[in-house]
Protein backbone atom coordinates (compact mmCIF):
# COMPACT_ATOMS: atom_id res chain seq x y z
CA UNK A 1 0.00 0.00 0.00
CA UNK A 2 0.91 3.33 -0.77
CA UNK A 3 1.52 5.71 1.83
CA UNK A 4 0.59 9.37 0.98
CA UNK A 5 2.51 12.53 3.37
CA UNK A 6 4.49 11.70 6.68
CA UNK A 7 5.71 7.91 7.59
CA UNK A 8 4.86 7.94 11.68
CA UNK A 9 8.23 8.19 13.31
CA UNK A 10 10.52 9.52 10.12
CA UNK A 11 10.60 13.39 11.46
CA UNK A 12 12.01 15.91 8.49
CA UNK A 13 15.95 16.14 8.66
CA UNK A 14 15.74 12.02 9.22
CA UNK A 15 19.05 10.69 7.73
CA UNK A 16 19.50 7.45 5.98
CA UNK A 17 22.72 5.90 5.01
CA UNK A 18 21.77 4.82 1.16
CA UNK A 19 18.75 3.41 -0.60
CA UNK A 20 18.44 0.26 0.88
CA UNK A 21 17.20 1.97 3.90
CA UNK A 22 15.10 5.02 2.47
CA UNK A 23 13.13 1.67 1.25
CA UNK A 24 12.96 -0.22 4.61
CA UNK A 25 12.08 2.48 6.30
CA UNK A 26 9.22 3.66 3.72
CA UNK A 27 10.42 7.06 3.29
CA UNK A 28 11.03 6.31 -0.49
CA UNK A 29 10.10 2.20 -2.11
CA UNK A 30 11.76 1.75 -5.06
CA UNK A 31 15.74 0.94 -4.99
CA UNK A 32 16.41 2.51 -8.22
CA UNK A 33 13.58 5.15 -9.71
CA UNK A 34 13.58 8.63 -8.51
CA UNK A 35 9.87 8.93 -8.28
CA UNK A 36 7.54 6.36 -6.18
CA UNK A 37 3.89 6.44 -7.64
CA UNK A 38 1.58 4.87 -9.61
CA UNK A 39 -0.93 7.32 -12.53
CA UNK A 40 -3.87 6.38 -11.08
CA UNK A 41 -3.10 7.45 -7.60
CA UNK A 42 0.04 9.81 -7.62
CA UNK A 43 3.48 10.03 -6.25
CA UNK A 44 3.88 9.23 -2.97
CA UNK A 45 7.83 10.58 -2.83
CA UNK A 46 10.64 11.87 -5.21
CA UNK A 47 14.95 11.42 -4.17
CA UNK A 48 16.60 13.89 -5.67
CA UNK A 49 20.31 12.23 -6.54
CA UNK A 50 21.53 14.22 -9.20
CA UNK A 51 20.28 12.00 -12.41
CA UNK A 52 18.61 14.84 -14.06
CA UNK A 53 20.96 17.73 -15.89
CA UNK A 54 17.57 20.23 -15.65
CA UNK A 55 16.65 20.10 -12.10
CA UNK A 56 16.76 23.23 -10.17
CA UNK A 57 16.97 23.13 -6.03
CA UNK A 58 16.31 26.74 -4.37
CA UNK A 59 15.61 25.04 -1.12
CA UNK A 60 12.01 25.34 -0.34
CA UNK A 61 11.51 25.76 -4.10
CA UNK A 62 12.26 23.21 -6.32
CA UNK A 63 12.08 23.02 -10.21
CA UNK A 64 11.91 18.99 -10.75
CA UNK A 65 12.82 17.17 -14.17
CA UNK A 66 10.22 14.17 -15.15
CA UNK A 67 11.08 10.52 -15.56
CA UNK A 68 12.14 9.51 -19.31
CA UNK A 69 13.62 10.02 -22.39
CA UNK A 70 17.63 8.96 -21.44
CA UNK A 71 19.97 6.46 -22.55
CA UNK A 72 20.12 4.20 -20.16
CA UNK A 73 24.16 3.50 -21.53
CA UNK A 74 24.97 7.24 -20.96
CA UNK A 75 22.25 8.90 -19.10
CA UNK A 76 22.04 11.80 -21.73
CA UNK A 77 18.52 13.05 -22.69
CA UNK A 78 18.02 11.30 -26.04
CA UNK A 79 13.98 11.55 -26.61
CA UNK A 80 11.09 13.50 -25.33
CA UNK A 81 9.66 12.56 -22.14
CA UNK A 82 5.72 11.87 -22.33
CA UNK A 83 3.39 12.96 -19.65
CA UNK A 84 2.84 9.25 -18.39
CA UNK A 85 3.20 6.60 -16.08
CA UNK A 86 5.56 8.47 -13.18
CA UNK A 87 5.39 11.93 -14.40
CA UNK A 88 1.45 11.72 -14.61
CA UNK A 89 1.74 10.45 -11.56
CA UNK A 90 3.66 13.73 -10.22
CA UNK A 91 0.88 15.68 -12.59
CA UNK A 92 -2.20 14.03 -10.50
CA UNK A 93 -0.18 15.19 -7.31
CA UNK A 94 -0.61 18.97 -8.77
CA UNK A 95 -4.17 18.65 -9.61
CA UNK A 96 -5.55 16.33 -6.72
CA UNK A 97 -3.11 18.69 -4.21
CA UNK A 98 -1.33 15.25 -2.60
CA UNK A 99 1.76 16.05 -0.78
CA UNK A 100 4.94 14.52 -1.81
CA UNK A 101 8.01 13.45 0.22
CA UNK A 102 11.21 14.89 -0.88
CA UNK A 103 14.37 12.85 -0.45
CA UNK A 104 17.92 14.92 -1.37
CA UNK A 105 20.84 12.52 -2.01
CA UNK A 106 24.46 13.61 -1.60
CA UNK A 107 24.87 13.48 -5.10
CA UNK A 108 22.76 15.70 -6.06
CA UNK A 109 24.33 18.64 -7.29
CA UNK A 110 22.42 21.38 -4.72
CA UNK A 111 23.97 23.49 -1.66
CA UNK A 112 21.14 21.96 -0.16
CA UNK A 113 22.05 18.28 -0.18
CA UNK A 114 23.65 16.49 2.42
CA UNK A 115 27.22 15.45 2.40
CA UNK A 116 26.45 12.05 2.58
CA UNK A 117 23.76 9.47 2.37
CA UNK A 118 19.96 10.49 2.06
CA UNK A 119 18.19 12.91 4.02
CA UNK A 120 14.31 13.32 4.37
CA UNK A 121 13.24 17.04 3.48
CA UNK A 122 9.62 16.98 4.23
CA UNK A 123 6.52 17.27 2.56
CA UNK A 124 6.33 19.38 -0.93
CA UNK A 125 3.24 19.90 -2.90
CA UNK A 126 3.35 20.49 -6.68
CA UNK A 127 2.24 23.83 -7.72
CA UNK A 128 2.13 23.57 -10.98
CA UNK A 129 3.45 21.67 -14.20
CA UNK A 130 4.89 22.23 -17.79
CA UNK A 131 6.31 20.97 -20.67
CA UNK A 132 10.11 22.66 -21.96
CA UNK A 133 12.85 22.52 -23.95
CA UNK A 134 15.58 20.30 -21.88
CA UNK A 135 19.24 21.55 -21.78
CA UNK A 136 19.63 18.95 -24.65
CA UNK A 137 16.64 20.19 -26.62
CA UNK A 138 14.33 17.76 -26.28
CA UNK A 139 11.02 17.97 -24.47
CA UNK A 140 10.92 17.52 -20.70
CA UNK A 141 8.14 17.64 -18.10
CA UNK A 142 8.72 19.98 -15.50
CA UNK A 143 7.21 20.44 -11.97
CA UNK A 144 7.45 23.06 -9.39
CA UNK A 145 7.40 22.12 -6.03
CA UNK A 146 6.89 24.07 -3.50
CA UNK A 147 7.68 22.96 0.32
CA UNK A 148 4.43 22.66 2.76
CA UNK A 149 4.22 25.44 5.34
CA UNK A 150 1.95 23.29 8.01
CA UNK A 151 0.20 25.98 9.45
CA UNK A 152 -1.08 27.79 6.17
CA UNK A 153 -1.50 24.85 3.58
CA UNK A 154 -2.35 22.24 5.68
CA UNK A 155 -5.92 20.85 6.80
CA UNK A 156 -5.83 19.11 10.36
CA UNK A 157 -7.74 17.08 11.30
CA UNK A 158 -8.33 15.25 14.68
CA UNK A 159 -10.63 13.68 16.66
CA UNK A 160 -10.58 16.68 19.49
CA UNK A 161 -10.84 20.07 18.72
CA UNK A 162 -8.56 21.44 16.48
CA UNK A 163 -6.19 23.79 17.61
CA UNK A 164 -4.34 26.66 15.60
CA UNK A 165 -0.51 26.30 15.49
CA UNK A 166 -0.60 22.67 16.71
CA UNK A 167 -1.47 20.73 13.96
CA UNK A 168 -1.37 17.09 15.17
CA UNK A 169 -2.62 14.68 12.10
CA UNK A 170 -2.29 16.12 8.99
CA UNK A 171 -4.49 14.36 6.10
CA UNK A 172 -5.06 17.11 3.50
CA UNK A 173 -3.25 19.54 1.96
CA UNK A 174 -3.67 22.69 -0.85
CA UNK A 175 -4.42 22.06 -4.76
CA UNK A 176 -5.43 25.03 -6.93
CA UNK A 177 -3.91 28.49 -5.85
CA UNK A 178 -5.95 31.18 -8.23
CA UNK A 179 -3.60 34.11 -8.99
CA UNK A 180 -4.53 37.40 -9.37
CA UNK A 181 -2.96 40.98 -10.03
CA UNK A 182 -4.08 44.17 -10.54
CA UNK A 183 -5.02 43.95 -13.86
CA UNK A 184 -7.39 40.84 -13.25
CA UNK A 185 -10.04 42.82 -11.95
CA UNK A 186 -9.84 45.06 -14.95
CA UNK A 187 -10.50 42.00 -17.76
CA UNK A 188 -13.20 40.63 -15.27
CA UNK A 189 -14.74 43.89 -15.33
CA UNK A 190 -14.18 44.43 -19.15
CA UNK A 191 -16.08 41.23 -19.32
CA UNK A 192 -18.67 42.08 -17.43
CA UNK A 193 -17.44 38.72 -15.09
CA UNK A 194 -18.51 35.86 -17.64
CA UNK A 195 -16.10 33.35 -19.11
CA UNK A 196 -14.15 34.09 -22.71
CA UNK A 197 -15.03 30.63 -23.59
CA UNK A 198 -18.71 29.74 -22.61
CA UNK A 199 -20.18 33.48 -21.56
CA UNK A 200 -21.13 31.67 -18.17
CA UNK A 201 -22.08 33.69 -15.01
CA UNK A 202 -21.14 32.87 -11.67
CA UNK A 203 -23.21 33.94 -9.23
CA UNK A 204 -22.17 34.19 -5.15
CA UNK A 205 -23.34 36.13 -2.08
CA UNK A 206 -20.98 38.46 -3.19
CA UNK A 207 -21.72 39.34 -6.57
CA UNK A 208 -20.25 38.26 -9.94
CA UNK A 209 -17.35 35.74 -9.89
CA UNK A 210 -14.69 35.34 -12.50
CA UNK A 211 -11.15 34.38 -12.72
CA UNK A 212 -8.98 36.38 -14.83
CA UNK A 213 -5.96 33.66 -16.23
CA UNK A 214 -2.62 34.43 -17.73
CA UNK A 215 -2.19 33.33 -21.04
CA UNK A 216 1.43 32.80 -20.21
CA UNK A 217 2.07 32.29 -16.71
CA UNK A 218 3.64 34.69 -14.30
CA UNK A 219 6.74 34.05 -12.69
CA UNK A 220 9.86 31.70 -13.33
CA UNK A 221 9.86 30.00 -15.49
CA UNK A 222 7.50 31.22 -17.42
CA UNK A 223 7.59 35.17 -16.86
CA UNK A 224 4.96 35.77 -18.61
CA UNK A 225 3.93 39.77 -18.39
CA UNK A 226 1.14 41.16 -16.14
CA UNK A 227 -0.22 42.76 -19.39
CA UNK A 228 -3.84 43.06 -20.92
CA UNK A 229 -2.79 40.89 -24.26
CA UNK A 230 -1.98 38.31 -22.03
CA UNK A 231 -4.86 37.77 -19.40
CA UNK A 232 -8.35 36.37 -19.86
CA UNK A 233 -11.30 36.76 -18.09
CA UNK A 234 -12.77 32.81 -17.33
CA UNK A 235 -15.15 31.04 -15.43
CA UNK A 236 -13.33 28.46 -12.98
CA UNK A 237 -14.40 25.35 -15.15
CA UNK A 238 -12.20 27.00 -18.45
CA UNK A 239 -9.12 28.39 -16.18
CA UNK A 240 -8.50 24.69 -14.62
CA UNK A 241 -9.10 23.66 -18.12
CA UNK A 242 -6.94 26.01 -19.55
CA UNK A 243 -4.29 25.78 -17.03
CA UNK A 244 -3.67 22.10 -17.25
CA UNK A 245 -3.85 22.19 -21.12
CA UNK A 246 -7.60 20.54 -22.23
CA UNK A 247 -7.67 23.24 -24.24
CA UNK A 248 -5.93 26.10 -26.48
CA UNK A 249 -6.09 28.56 -28.66
CA UNK A 250 -5.27 29.31 -31.74
CA UNK A 251 -3.65 32.62 -33.37
CA UNK A 252 -7.18 33.81 -34.70
CA UNK A 253 -9.03 32.17 -31.47
CA UNK A 254 -10.58 29.23 -32.58
CA UNK A 255 -10.43 27.07 -29.76
CA UNK A 256 -8.42 23.71 -30.16
CA UNK A 257 -9.50 20.60 -27.97
CA UNK A 258 -13.28 21.82 -27.49
CA UNK A 259 -15.56 23.67 -29.86
CA UNK A 260 -15.57 27.42 -30.46
CA UNK A 261 -14.02 30.43 -30.80
CA UNK A 262 -12.66 32.47 -27.82
CA UNK A 263 -15.28 35.90 -27.40
CA UNK A 264 -13.10 38.67 -27.49
CA UNK A 265 -14.08 42.32 -26.89
CA UNK A 266 -12.56 44.76 -30.00
CA UNK A 267 -10.48 46.80 -27.41
CA UNK A 268 -9.06 43.98 -25.89
CA UNK A 269 -5.82 43.35 -27.91
CA UNK A 270 -4.76 39.43 -27.18
CA UNK A 271 -0.85 39.13 -28.28
CA UNK A 272 -0.47 35.75 -30.14
CA UNK A 273 2.91 35.00 -28.51
CA UNK A 274 1.50 34.04 -25.47
CA UNK A 275 -1.03 31.84 -27.06
CA UNK A 276 1.73 30.33 -28.93
CA UNK A 277 3.82 29.72 -25.41
CA UNK A 278 1.16 27.87 -23.94
CA UNK A 279 0.48 25.57 -26.70
CA UNK A 280 3.82 24.80 -26.57
CA UNK A 281 4.29 23.81 -22.98
CA UNK A 282 0.58 23.08 -21.73
CA UNK A 283 -1.19 21.17 -24.60
CA UNK A 284 0.56 17.39 -25.11
CA UNK A 285 0.11 18.19 -29.05
CA UNK A 286 -0.43 21.30 -30.44
CA UNK B 1 -6.94 56.70 -3.99
CA UNK B 2 -7.27 53.28 -1.98
CA UNK B 3 -3.50 51.45 -2.00
CA UNK B 4 -3.73 47.80 -1.77
CA UNK B 5 -0.89 45.97 -0.40
CA UNK B 6 2.49 47.41 1.20
CA UNK B 7 2.67 51.30 1.75
CA UNK B 8 6.29 52.51 0.62
CA UNK B 9 8.71 53.14 3.28
CA UNK B 10 6.10 51.64 6.18
CA UNK B 11 8.01 47.85 7.16
CA UNK B 12 6.34 45.97 9.16
CA UNK B 13 6.59 45.95 12.69
CA UNK B 14 5.88 50.47 12.80
CA UNK B 15 4.48 51.72 15.33
CA UNK B 16 2.41 54.33 15.03
CA UNK B 17 1.59 56.96 18.48
CA UNK B 18 -1.81 56.77 17.30
CA UNK B 19 -5.00 56.70 14.64
CA UNK B 20 -4.02 60.22 12.97
CA UNK B 21 -0.64 59.42 12.43
CA UNK B 22 -2.15 55.84 11.30
CA UNK B 23 -4.04 58.13 8.70
CA UNK B 24 -1.52 60.20 7.83
CA UNK B 25 0.96 57.69 6.79
CA UNK B 26 -1.97 56.19 4.39
CA UNK B 27 -1.60 53.01 6.64
CA UNK B 28 -5.08 53.51 7.39
CA UNK B 29 -6.87 56.51 6.59
CA UNK B 30 -10.25 56.17 8.58
CA UNK B 31 -9.54 57.56 11.83
CA UNK B 32 -12.73 55.63 13.57
CA UNK B 33 -13.98 52.58 11.00
CA UNK B 34 -12.15 49.72 11.58
CA UNK B 35 -12.04 48.49 7.90
CA UNK B 36 -10.87 50.99 5.38
CA UNK B 37 -12.22 49.69 1.92
CA UNK B 38 -15.50 49.88 -0.27
CA UNK B 39 -17.98 47.22 -1.79
CA UNK B 40 -16.56 47.65 -5.51
CA UNK B 41 -12.54 47.79 -4.79
CA UNK B 42 -12.58 45.60 -1.61
CA UNK B 43 -10.79 46.46 1.87
CA UNK B 44 -7.35 48.22 1.92
CA UNK B 45 -6.79 48.20 5.43
CA UNK B 46 -8.35 46.76 9.40
CA UNK B 47 -7.36 47.64 12.52
CA UNK B 48 -8.14 45.45 15.42
CA UNK B 49 -8.94 47.53 18.49
CA UNK B 50 -11.09 45.50 20.28
CA UNK B 51 -14.49 46.73 19.09
CA UNK B 52 -16.23 43.83 18.89
CA UNK B 53 -16.42 40.82 20.91
CA UNK B 54 -16.33 38.25 18.89
CA UNK B 55 -12.65 38.86 17.19
CA UNK B 56 -9.91 35.79 17.83
CA UNK B 57 -6.63 36.08 17.49
CA UNK B 58 -4.02 33.34 17.19
CA UNK B 59 -1.31 35.69 15.76
CA UNK B 60 -0.97 34.35 12.26
CA UNK B 61 -4.38 33.65 12.29
CA UNK B 62 -7.23 35.79 12.88
CA UNK B 63 -10.88 35.39 13.32
CA UNK B 64 -12.45 39.45 12.57
CA UNK B 65 -16.12 40.00 13.16
CA UNK B 66 -17.97 42.31 10.19
CA UNK B 67 -19.32 45.45 10.76
CA UNK B 68 -22.26 46.56 11.79
CA UNK B 69 -25.16 45.78 14.16
CA UNK B 70 -24.03 47.22 17.11
CA UNK B 71 -25.72 50.04 19.22
CA UNK B 72 -23.77 53.51 18.97
CA UNK B 73 -24.98 53.82 22.78
CA UNK B 74 -23.58 50.62 24.03
CA UNK B 75 -21.61 49.55 21.70
CA UNK B 76 -23.64 46.14 22.23
CA UNK B 77 -24.69 44.11 18.78
CA UNK B 78 -28.52 45.07 18.96
CA UNK B 79 -29.20 43.63 15.16
CA UNK B 80 -27.62 40.99 12.17
CA UNK B 81 -24.88 42.15 10.15
CA UNK B 82 -25.23 42.34 6.43
CA UNK B 83 -23.11 41.30 3.62
CA UNK B 84 -22.79 44.67 2.13
CA UNK B 85 -20.43 48.04 2.82
CA UNK B 86 -17.61 47.51 4.54
CA UNK B 87 -18.24 43.79 5.18
CA UNK B 88 -18.84 43.05 1.68
CA UNK B 89 -15.47 44.95 0.54
CA UNK B 90 -13.47 42.49 2.66
CA UNK B 91 -15.67 39.33 1.60
CA UNK B 92 -14.01 41.11 -1.91
CA UNK B 93 -10.96 40.55 -0.91
CA UNK B 94 -11.12 36.80 -0.43
CA UNK B 95 -13.08 36.29 -3.93
CA UNK B 96 -10.59 38.60 -5.85
CA UNK B 97 -7.32 37.87 -3.64
CA UNK B 98 -6.61 40.88 -2.10
CA UNK B 99 -4.52 41.33 0.69
CA UNK B 100 -5.38 43.43 3.51
CA UNK B 101 -3.21 45.60 5.90
CA UNK B 102 -3.68 44.80 9.50
CA UNK B 103 -2.80 47.04 11.97
CA UNK B 104 -3.05 45.99 16.11
CA UNK B 105 -3.70 48.56 18.45
CA UNK B 106 -3.22 48.70 22.28
CA UNK B 107 -6.74 48.36 23.25
CA UNK B 108 -6.95 44.93 21.49
CA UNK B 109 -7.41 41.75 23.62
CA UNK B 110 -4.73 39.52 22.69
CA UNK B 111 -0.92 38.45 23.50
CA UNK B 112 -0.13 39.67 19.85
CA UNK B 113 -1.04 43.49 20.40
CA UNK B 114 1.43 46.13 21.31
CA UNK B 115 0.93 47.70 24.55
CA UNK B 116 0.72 51.28 23.77
CA UNK B 117 -0.28 53.04 20.32
CA UNK B 118 -0.75 50.93 17.15
CA UNK B 119 1.48 48.57 15.11
CA UNK B 120 1.53 47.73 11.40
CA UNK B 121 1.65 43.32 11.25
CA UNK B 122 1.69 42.97 7.65
CA UNK B 123 -0.31 41.93 4.77
CA UNK B 124 -3.16 39.17 5.67
CA UNK B 125 -5.21 37.41 3.14
CA UNK B 126 -9.34 36.35 3.93
CA UNK B 127 -9.21 32.74 3.67
CA UNK B 128 -12.88 32.28 3.66
CA UNK B 129 -15.96 34.08 5.45
CA UNK B 130 -19.15 33.20 6.70
CA UNK B 131 -22.41 33.91 9.12
CA UNK B 132 -22.22 33.00 12.34
CA UNK B 133 -24.07 33.45 15.44
CA UNK B 134 -22.04 36.14 17.31
CA UNK B 135 -21.37 36.09 21.14
CA UNK B 136 -25.11 38.10 21.35
CA UNK B 137 -26.84 35.94 19.44
CA UNK B 138 -27.17 38.26 16.34
CA UNK B 139 -25.72 37.31 13.52
CA UNK B 140 -22.28 38.33 12.52
CA UNK B 141 -20.02 38.05 9.37
CA UNK B 142 -16.69 36.52 10.34
CA UNK B 143 -13.71 36.66 8.56
CA UNK B 144 -10.71 34.27 8.33
CA UNK B 145 -7.48 36.40 7.51
CA UNK B 146 -4.09 34.08 6.89
CA UNK B 147 -0.73 36.02 7.13
CA UNK B 148 0.82 36.21 3.69
CA UNK B 149 3.90 34.06 3.55
CA UNK B 150 5.88 35.97 1.03
CA UNK B 151 7.67 33.44 -0.49
CA UNK B 152 4.90 30.59 -0.82
CA UNK B 153 1.71 33.41 -0.93
CA UNK B 154 2.61 36.45 -3.72
CA UNK B 155 4.24 35.97 -7.02
CA UNK B 156 6.72 38.61 -7.75
CA UNK B 157 6.50 40.97 -10.60
CA UNK B 158 9.77 42.18 -11.46
CA UNK B 159 10.70 44.49 -14.41
CA UNK B 160 14.35 41.96 -13.97
CA UNK B 161 14.46 38.55 -13.61
CA UNK B 162 12.63 37.15 -10.67
CA UNK B 163 14.84 35.35 -8.41
CA UNK B 164 13.26 32.80 -5.85
CA UNK B 165 13.93 33.81 -2.26
CA UNK B 166 13.93 37.32 -2.76
CA UNK B 167 10.89 38.99 -3.29
CA UNK B 168 11.72 42.55 -4.49
CA UNK B 169 7.62 44.11 -5.71
CA UNK B 170 4.82 42.41 -4.70
CA UNK B 171 1.54 42.56 -6.73
CA UNK B 172 -0.66 39.76 -6.27
CA UNK B 173 -1.16 37.00 -4.22
CA UNK B 174 -3.52 33.41 -3.53
CA UNK B 175 -6.96 33.79 -3.79
CA UNK B 176 -9.03 30.16 -3.37
CA UNK B 177 -6.81 27.44 -1.75
CA UNK B 178 -8.97 23.94 -3.23
CA UNK B 179 -8.87 21.48 0.12
CA UNK B 180 -8.30 17.29 -0.92
CA UNK B 181 -8.52 15.14 1.65
CA UNK B 182 -8.26 11.42 1.38
CA UNK B 183 -11.77 10.49 0.91
CA UNK B 184 -12.00 13.72 -1.45
CA UNK B 185 -10.60 11.02 -4.13
CA UNK B 186 -12.82 8.26 -3.54
CA UNK B 187 -15.96 11.07 -4.21
CA UNK B 188 -14.40 11.94 -7.26
CA UNK B 189 -14.56 8.64 -8.68
CA UNK B 190 -17.64 7.42 -7.32
CA UNK B 191 -19.24 10.06 -9.77
CA UNK B 192 -16.34 9.33 -12.40
CA UNK B 193 -15.22 12.88 -11.98
CA UNK B 194 -18.77 14.71 -12.95
CA UNK B 195 -20.30 17.22 -11.00
CA UNK B 196 -23.00 16.56 -8.90
CA UNK B 197 -25.11 19.32 -9.55
CA UNK B 198 -24.82 20.22 -13.86
CA UNK B 199 -22.62 16.69 -14.71
CA UNK B 200 -20.09 18.39 -16.74
CA UNK B 201 -16.47 16.84 -17.80
CA UNK B 202 -14.15 18.72 -17.13
CA UNK B 203 -10.73 17.42 -19.67
CA UNK B 204 -7.56 18.27 -18.93
CA UNK B 205 -3.83 16.83 -19.72
CA UNK B 206 -3.71 14.72 -16.86
CA UNK B 207 -7.70 13.36 -17.45
CA UNK B 208 -11.10 14.36 -16.14
CA UNK B 209 -11.04 16.99 -13.40
CA UNK B 210 -13.30 17.53 -10.69
CA UNK B 211 -13.24 18.99 -6.63
CA UNK B 212 -14.53 17.03 -3.40
CA UNK B 213 -16.71 19.89 -1.85
CA UNK B 214 -17.05 19.93 1.57
CA UNK B 215 -20.54 20.76 2.62
CA UNK B 216 -19.65 21.90 6.14
CA UNK B 217 -16.27 22.96 5.86
CA UNK B 218 -13.40 21.04 7.72
CA UNK B 219 -11.41 23.18 10.13
CA UNK B 220 -11.85 25.64 12.76
CA UNK B 221 -14.68 26.87 13.57
CA UNK B 222 -16.86 25.10 11.01
CA UNK B 223 -15.30 21.58 12.29
CA UNK B 224 -17.21 19.41 9.40
CA UNK B 225 -15.82 16.07 9.74
CA UNK B 226 -14.05 14.55 6.87
CA UNK B 227 -16.63 11.90 6.11
CA UNK B 228 -18.14 10.53 2.66
CA UNK B 229 -21.90 12.11 3.96
CA UNK B 230 -20.34 15.50 4.28
CA UNK B 231 -18.38 15.59 0.74
CA UNK B 232 -20.05 16.26 -2.74
CA UNK B 233 -17.92 15.96 -6.04
CA UNK B 234 -18.79 19.56 -7.78
CA UNK B 235 -17.03 21.07 -10.60
CA UNK B 236 -15.09 24.29 -10.10
CA UNK B 237 -17.68 26.32 -11.02
CA UNK B 238 -20.52 24.85 -8.71
CA UNK B 239 -17.73 24.49 -5.84
CA UNK B 240 -16.97 28.48 -6.27
CA UNK B 241 -20.40 28.87 -6.11
CA UNK B 242 -21.08 26.57 -3.27
CA UNK B 243 -18.43 28.18 -1.00
CA UNK B 244 -19.06 31.50 -1.55
CA UNK B 245 -23.45 30.39 -1.09
CA UNK B 246 -24.47 31.39 -4.55
CA UNK B 247 -26.32 28.28 -4.04
CA UNK B 248 -28.04 25.82 -1.70
CA UNK B 249 -29.25 22.58 -1.27
CA UNK B 250 -32.73 21.68 0.44
CA UNK B 251 -33.21 18.53 2.46
CA UNK B 252 -34.74 16.64 -0.17
CA UNK B 253 -31.70 17.85 -2.50
CA UNK B 254 -33.75 20.30 -4.66
CA UNK B 255 -31.23 23.61 -5.40
CA UNK B 256 -31.82 26.96 -4.01
CA UNK B 257 -31.05 29.68 -5.99
CA UNK B 258 -30.70 27.66 -9.07
CA UNK B 259 -32.69 25.57 -10.99
CA UNK B 260 -31.80 21.60 -10.40
CA UNK B 261 -31.93 18.94 -8.41
CA UNK B 262 -28.49 17.44 -6.20
CA UNK B 263 -27.53 14.20 -8.81
CA UNK B 264 -26.56 11.47 -6.25
CA UNK B 265 -25.88 8.04 -6.30
CA UNK B 266 -27.75 5.78 -4.02
CA UNK B 267 -24.67 4.74 -1.92
CA UNK B 268 -23.66 7.87 -1.24
CA UNK B 269 -25.61 9.29 1.85
CA UNK B 270 -25.42 12.71 2.61
CA UNK B 271 -26.49 13.75 5.96
CA UNK B 272 -28.98 16.72 6.10
CA UNK B 273 -27.57 18.40 9.40
CA UNK B 274 -23.99 19.72 7.10
CA UNK B 275 -26.49 21.23 3.91
CA UNK B 276 -28.19 22.84 7.05
CA UNK B 277 -25.23 23.80 8.33
CA UNK B 278 -24.21 25.37 5.34
CA UNK B 279 -27.65 27.18 4.32
CA UNK B 280 -27.28 28.66 7.89
CA UNK B 281 -23.61 30.04 7.59
CA UNK B 282 -23.33 30.68 4.00
CA UNK B 283 -26.63 31.84 1.73
CA UNK B 284 -27.59 34.99 2.48
CA UNK B 285 -31.33 33.68 3.09
CA UNK B 286 -32.14 30.42 3.60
Amino acid sequence: MRVFGEITGIPEGSEFENRYYLSQYGVHKPLQAGISGSQTEGADSIVLSGGYEDDEDYGDVIIYTGHGGRSQVTGLQVSDQQLSHQNLALALNCQQGIPVRVIRGYNHQSIFSPSEGYRYDGLYRIADYWRAQGLSDFFVWRFRLIKIDKLVDLVVVNEDQPIYGKPKRVETMVQRIIRDTALSSYVKKMYGFRCQVCRVEIRTNTGLYAEAAHIQPLGMPHNGPDILPNILCLCPNHHVMYDFGGFGIKDDFALIGIDGKLFRKAKHIIDCQYLQYHRKHFMISD
